[in-house]
Parts: structure tokens; sequence; C-alpha cells
């Protein structure tokens, strides 16, 4: 099936839709509508089972407004930007990479020159009206706004839910017992003031993400998670080096492709995820980035890739993120989000240490001379330029003290791996994998999993009299009362209910005929096979309860 | 239990605690920590339950940031304002309502002079430094950003979910067959740009909304929902004529103390909703707006009260928005966010309709004349004034035109009743609801329901040692995978366990003893009561499921 399809049934059926439409909308934005936001939801349950309830990681939940401080500090003011040209008769605005890669496809940026030159060689003009385009410059992606009463304190929408989550180390650190290794997961919107969004779900300025901030202590990064035999798990990996292999994850961390444990297992665990929940797993592969595209302080990154009509499109990402967000917000709070290592046998030394002088500091920094001073006495005694805040402390700022102690720990920053997951692209994935004509009735049927699907079970009264509409009306009402969302149809042909159901991926109908009057049982219809069976009405429950769960436990 | 007890159990637990806390913080927004965020989500999620699967409501998802069309329509770029007044001498800034209520508890705002008076009266001046305060100006609570490249378009973080689905009524309406009434309902974000957040959950700039836009037939204004017995509910009521009552809500419908039915039908759901998680029914009241504090187009509006050491505080309203953001929306947006209505007999009917002039429209309303020129034709011919978007038709820019028409149905605005729910607020109150001091121990225990706590079970092996924690690791597995959020520990006396358990809410605790070795049973002890009772490993799943289901739907 075809992104087309996906995106008429999408509107059709009350999945996803264009947001703002009677306002002539506003691009990068989608609602999810009443099937659609119950699809989401599962989505998420089904991530949030396998993170927090199997993989034992912490859920949190941080404000969607950062800061200009958190911002700072994880480099996104300064770095989080596209390159952005103007026409220069029409005013319209593109992101100059992709007028490259739209004549050029493998096009990747390497220099400001050559970008320029490159738009220049292949004669790019405007695609409305012809015009030539200004010289590129930056644009930051990140939407701003202005907090509390007065001019305001500048913050932003976040960018990534996981700023949140490393500011906050310390709480959690406290949280597991100040043992490492240990995860926390935050699921919410991410926000980017895309210059070009593009194909409904694909690109948005407003998306869902699922993210994973995994904290190892340097010297173990590995992760004993919950699947035993994960190293066993066979995936299709794109190497840096050009193979497109098939290679079980242990063979691949031994051979050197994959660096790091956790990466692998986390690899493992997104091909299980997106194969739990529908996915194609012919149509998966991890990619890796070369190395001109990892960032200065990564070892290792992979994407997961999700074959579509649109082609393959990133769904994951698994990073190597190392010790630098946690070493930025160091810098720029003085903050010790450190972790303590027991020594075996504690050392005495003689101990140099840096003694701030309040005056001085207080003269530099104002109000934040405290921090100022916490962050210069938590160094070690260097002849480095000291940076606070972006400001150098002075030497007259500070004394250098000696004196004996007893070491019996030493402090490090901990390492970091991130599996970050866009759901919002996960799901036209999965309805594009999922979407199918049934063969002899010509109509298109959803195949989802019953724990995504969004009603789990369809109610029909044969006909809408003789008491069948209100036995099924309490059948319904049983169902709804023991947490199953359930999907009531009495008009029409049941081949059009069940045409109707199969469109949105209900699993399950149930029709209450003239049997049940007699005997109380009723017609369960599986929707793929179409396959019936006659059960006692009291059985539906558990029966129904079974078939959800060992859909969501099956791993 | 005090409200201090509880922040400092939040904090202490990982419930929540203020944000950004290493970079000094910021005030009105908080974290959900591993503890809270799992409470947060089943409190939702028990909320989606009664009102998506028991009232069949519509779940839905649209953006939080919305452009100002959509907020100018509604109203809130001009009327959603507090009142600000600065100190002159250190800027300080307060919401000048609050501090005439600090000396004059009773205070309700009339008018702005009396505002003024007041001040000068009891001659409030800066807390900070004893200045004087400015003249009071209107500040407007929305938090703005700009969308897109260039200068960008204006658009505002969403103070409410609700006109994300005002917008989009028609494609609900097609959800739902064209008939009335239907429910939809989003939970999500709001924001506003408080002059003074203050009590940690009480009062955020950001904050985690459940609402629910009920839309009827203007006629038939009765919401038949799941619960047949609701008008015998009894609630405690706090009327605008000063009672305060406790009635079935059947009795307070017909003497007309509650006005529509739906509002009493929603107060009976709110009441169950609230006594469902665990707020005290005792401390639940009902309080009518005095017809002042009501919007002009609303006949009927209850907050629903929770009692806690900050006094009565609101945790949701349940408002008559009457047609009101339908017919902005309609005369803003040109929409036809109408019902048909067929009518019984047709009208062999004269009609007299605007034609528009293409030319002078365009010359007015530039790239909006189509929209200007759908919504004047869809208009009654009158000698009213004709405004479009705050600009006025006039005569020259159409004609009118007669016809002979059949009339088959009549088009009308729905009515909206809208019950409104605070998470964040009934989660605090919640959570000083279910606080307690064991009395033998002396230990704090919080006493939610199971389908509320963050952790469903709690898994100790009585010594890690002896095969004990290899069998509870086995065990912690299982129930993982069942799809239990289990809490594992093996540290400190088994005392000591249950009361970190207990204080947390986790209702119930298995320990695995030499017994279970030889027999495969282990101990099963409920918090409230400390009762034990010794069963099968294997009836632990099933058992387990049963009691929180049970809680769950005892509605």
């Amino acid at each position: 099936m075809q992104y087309q399809d996906v995106v008429e049934l999408a509107k059709r059926r009350g999945i996803f839709w264009p947001s703002f439409e009677i306002y002539n909308g506003l691009s990068g934005f989608y609602d999810y509508g009443p099937v659609g936001a119950l699809i989401k939801d599962n989505i998420i349950n089904t991530w949030k089972y396998i993170f927090v309830e199997l993989e034992q990681m912490a859920l949190i939940d941080s404000p969607n407004i950062n800061p200009e401080e958190v911002l700072d500090a994880s480099g996104h003011t300064k770095v989080f930007t596209d390159y952005i040209t103007y026409c220069e008769r029409c005013g319209e605005a593109y992101r100059a990479d992709e007028l490259i890669k739209k004549k050029m496809p493998d096009y990747e940026f390497t220099t400001y020159d050559d970008m320029v030159k490159k738009i220049e060689e292949l004669g790019i003009k405007c695609e409305k009206c012809g015009g030539n385009l200004s010289r590129p410059e930056k644009f930051n992606l990140m939407l701003s706004t202005k907090i509390g009463p007065g001019k305001g304190k500048t913050s932003y929408l976040r960018p990534e839910t996981a700023q949140g989550i490393f500011i906050n180390f310390l709480p959690y650190l406290r949280y597991f017992r100040e043992k490492l290794p240990f995860g926390v997961v935050q699921v919410g919107k991410g926000f980017r003031n895309e210059i070009s969004p593009r194909q409904s779900l694909l690109r948005l300025r407003e998306f869902n993400m699922a993210e994973a901030e995994v904290f190892f202590d340097p010297e173990y990064l590995e992760w004993k998670g919950f699947f035993q035999d994960m190293m066993d798990q066979r995936v299709r990996l794109l190497t840096n080096r050009g193979e497109d292999v098939e290679l079980r994850l242990g063979d691949a961390l031994k051979k050197g492709i994959i660096k790091q444990q956790p990466i692998a297992y986390f690899i493992g665990l997104t091909f299980r995820f997106l194969k739990n929940i529908g996915i194609d797993t012919e149509r998966i592969r991890f990619r890796q980035h070369h190395p001109e595209e990892l960032a200065h302080y990564s070892k290792d990154c992979w994407d997961c890739e999700v074959e579509t009509s649109n082609g393959w499109i990133e769904v994951t990402g698994i990073a190597d993120r190392n010790q630098y967000d946690l070493k930025q917000h160091i810098e720029h709070s003085g903050a010790d989000l450190y972790i303590l290592k027991k020594l075996e046998t504690p050392k005495n030394i003689k101990v140099k240490r840096f003694k701030g002088n309040e005056e001085k500091l207080k003269s530099i920094f104002g109000n934040e001379w405290e921090r100022a001073k916490k962050y210069l006495e938590s160094l070690e005694v260097t002849n480095n330029q000291i940076i606070f805040q972006g400001k150098r402390i002075p030497e007259d700022a500070y004394s250098i003290i000696e004196y004996d102690e007893k070491e019996e720990y030493t402090k490090e920053i901990p390492w970091v791996i991130e599996p970050s997951f866009g759901i919002d692209r996960i799901l036209l994935s999965l309805l594009e994998h999922s979407l199918y004509t049934r063969e002899n009735t010509g109509y298109k049927v959803l195949r989802l999993k019953p724990h995504i699907s969004p009603y789990k079970v369809a109610v029909f009264p044969l006909m809408p009299k003789d008491g069948l509409d209100k036995e099924a009306r309490d059948i319904e009402r049983i169902l709804r009362t023991e947490n199953f969302n359930v999907y009531y149809d009495e008009s029409g042909s049941i081949g059009k209910r069940y045409a109707r159901a199969d469109e949105i991926g209900i699993p399950y109908c149930v029709t209450i005929d003239y049997q049940t009057l007699k005997d109380g049982t009723v017609t369960l219809r599986e929707r793929d096979t179409t396959q019936q069976e006659r059960l006692g009405k009291d059985e539906l429950p558990e029966k129904l309860r079974r078939l959800i769960l060992k859909c969501l436990t099956s791993i």
C-alpha cells in the first residue's frame, strides 16, 4: 500500500489530518482523530511496557518549556540550525540542503562554501517564481517564548526531551540508590521550527517522541537487560564501511562493527519493539552513521530505518552521547552531576584546591557568584583558564590552598547511550505496513495487532430488532465495564459492518443472533482469517483479555 | 496530613519537584519523577476509562501550538488577562486581585476603578521593598511564539485544549455519523503565563488537563450516559443562593438549582471519578458560579472543589459553554460548524440570499475574499451590519437575489457542555488525602488504590541468599512479562522494605521465603490491613489482575 492510501484512509476514518484546516492550516501540525489518538496511545503504552516494565527504566515527565540556560548548556542555542535561503523576488524560504538534494540526491553537507558553490553550479532558483536565491544563512530551529511578567525570561520549546532528564541526573541517581547503570525515559512532545515541513507525519513542527537516556559507569559500558538472549537477535545492518549484512548482534559487536554493547542491545530492543507493534521485519534496517555525521563526542550512532513508499525513513536513533551533556551542564550550572566511586584502598593525599574570593567573584558574576565559587572549588587545580558561564575567572579571584586528605572516592561523569523514537513516523509506517486489500471483497483491511488496535472488539446485533439489539447492548456494556474499548454498530448488513471494522483494524467482531437469545452463545470473528467460532458470551471477557495480553507480551 | 508532608515526601521519593533546580529553577514548572509520572499516568488512564470506554467519547490529540486566528476567534487574545501591577521602585510584579485578597479575603473583582480604590484604601505597597505600586494594567496570560521562517506567524501555546476540539467539529460530527449528542475529549498540556505561580502543583505555568467537549442539539440537552442511576447520586452542592446542601442530582435538577441535565450528569461523573481514584468523598463539594462570575453566554457553571490543607481548591469545572465557541469560529473562519436537522415536512419557501461581488470583496479582504464570500452567502438576509474578520462588508459588495426553494433541513449551532479537569491539582489533593501515619510503626503510608499505585506489586526475597534471591527474580520476571509494574527490593529487613513500599503506595508485597523453595507458595501482604495470605506463586498474576481490575471498574 502507498502513502496516499494511508492519508486518504486517515482522513476518512479519523486517524489523522492537517490541523487548523478551517483557518487554512499551519504546515507541520497534525491532529490525531478518534481512531489515531487511540492507536498512538497503544503504541506508546507498548513502548512503556518494554522500557519501563521490562527494562525497569524510570518514567518521568519534565516541562515542554525550557529556560535558555538549559539549551545554552546543551549547545542547542548555537548549533541546532539548518541553512535557510530566501527568494530575493518573492520571499519564499527554502532549506538549502534540500534544494541541492532534489537535484543531487547523494549530497551531504561538508562546508558552507561548497554548499554555496553547489547552488550556483546546479543553477538552483526559487521553485515558485524562478527568482534568485539569497546567500544561505543559519536558522535556529527552536521555538522561543518569554516566561513571566515584564520583559519575561527567554525560554524555548524543547527540541528533544533528553535535556529534561540530564539536568535532573542527581535525583535519578538517588532514586536508583546510587547504582549504575540505570535508564530514565520520557514520552512527550518535541518542537522544531522546520523550514519546510512535509508529508504529514513525516516531518512535523510539533511531534511525539519517546526517549531513553541510559547512564553508565564509563568503565562498565554494559546493559544487562530483560532479554538475556538479545545478542542472538539477527538484524540487518548497513555499516559505515558500506556493507549491507544480516548479523547476530553478538557477532556485530565482536567484529567491532557495533562499537558498544548497550548500542547492540538497544538495536535489538528497537527491532523487537517494532516487530511487536506490527512493523514488517523485512523492512527494518539499522544504518550506521558515517564518521563525519557523528557529533564530535560520539563514538557510534545507528539510525533504525523502516522502508515505506516514501523510501527508507528514520524512525529511531540509537546514539552514544558519551559524557557530553552532563559535562556541559556541570560547566554551566556548577552542579555535581557525577557518580562517586569508592576506592578499594583509600589513599592519603595532599590536596590542592582553589579557594574563591567572595568579593572578586561578586564583582564578576553578580548574583551567580555562589555558583561560580562552588564550580571553581570543585575543580582540579590546573594552570588552564577557568571559564564559568562563558566568563573567565581571573587569577586574583582565588587563592590555592593545600591540605592532607584521605581520598576514599573518586568522581566520574557517567556515560550516556540514548535510544530515541519518533512516534509519529512509527505510526505512519505501521499504517502503511498494515493496510491491505482483502482479495474476495476488494475492501481495505488494517492488520493492526490486537494490543495496538483502537477498539478491541466490535459488537453487532444481527438485526437491530427482536431484542437482538438489547442483548447486544448488554454484552457491549459488560465488555466496557471490563475495560475493553468497544465499537458498537447496528447499521447496514453484517458484511458492511465487518468491512467498516476491518478498515480501522478492529481485531475481533462479536455478533449477537437469534441463537444468542436461546443459548447465550455468540460468534467471534477474527479479522485476518475471517474465521468464526461460537462461544458463550460469559467467556468473552477472559478470552479477549488473554488474546490481547498474549499479543502485547510476545516479544 | 498537610501540604508540607506531601511536598517533602514528593521530593524524597521521586513524585515531583521544581524543574530546572540546577539553574535556580523557573517558577511555575514542575517535574514528575519516576513515582509521580506513573501515578499521573494511572489517573489519566482511569479518566480515559470513564470518559472514553464507558461514556464513549472520542479521544483526540491536537497541537499545543495554535495560530492566532484560533485564539482571536475564541476571544483569548483579548480577554484572557489578569491585572498586573509593578513596584515603581524595585520592579517586582504582582497580580492586583491577589494583593487585595491577602488583606480582604472576600474580595471579588467588580470594576477597574473599584480595584484601584481598594489598593489605595488598603494601603497596599510592594511586598519586597515597600515601594509604591503602578496603576494595574491588563496582562495577557498566553505564551506566544513565532512559527516558520522569516518573521514567522504569531502563534500561542494553548491556554486550554478545548479550541483544538471546536475547530474540528465537522470531522467529529462525521465520525459520530451526524448524530448528536457526542463527546470529544483530549488530555494534554495547557500553558498560562501566570503572574505569580504558587504552591507547587497548585498553580503551574505548564499544566496537565483533561477536557471533554460535549455537543448537543440545543433542543435536546440531555446526556444519556453509561450510568443509568446517575440522577440518584447524592453530592454536596454550594449554590449561588448561598445554600450548602447534600442533594440527589435528580432533585437538584428538578428544583432548578442545577440548570441543565448534562451538567447534573457530569457533576455526578466527576464525583464518581474522584471517588474511584481515591479522593475522600467527605471533602468534595460542587460550587455554583455566581451570575456575575459566569461568562455572558453561560447559563450555569459549577466548580468541583476538594478540601486540602490549602483550603478548598478547584480541581474541575463543569461549564455551559452554550453555542459561543462554535459561533465565534463560524464568524471568524466562515466554516459551516452547524448540524443539519431534517424537517418533518419540507417547506416551499422563497429564499432571499446575499450574493457577494468578487471584485469588491477582493479589494477589501485580499486573499481572504473567498471565505468572506462564503460567510456572507451563508447568512440570513438582514439589515444589520455584516462583519467578517473584524471588517464591515459594505452594501455595494453584494446584491440580494431571490428564488424558490424546498427547505428540507434547518441548520443549527450545537450546544456545548464542558467538564474540564486539572490533573496536577487532582494528583496533589489525592496525595494529601492518601498519606497517613501507621500507628504502630510511625512510618508514613500512601493509601493509593491498586489501579493508581505506581507499582502494582513489590517482590522481596526474605534474604538475598540461599537461592531465595534467584527465586524472587524469577517471580519478578514472570510478573513483569504479565504486564505488572514490579518493584524489586532485597536490601534491609523485611520491615524496612514494607515501609519503603508503603510510602509510595504499593498495594501488595510478595515475599519469597524458605517455604517457597519447598512448595512454591509465597506470602501476599496487603498494604492497609497488613494482612498476609499464603498462595501458590502460579496464582499470583491472575489474583493480582483481578484485584486491580476490580478497583478500576468499581464506579
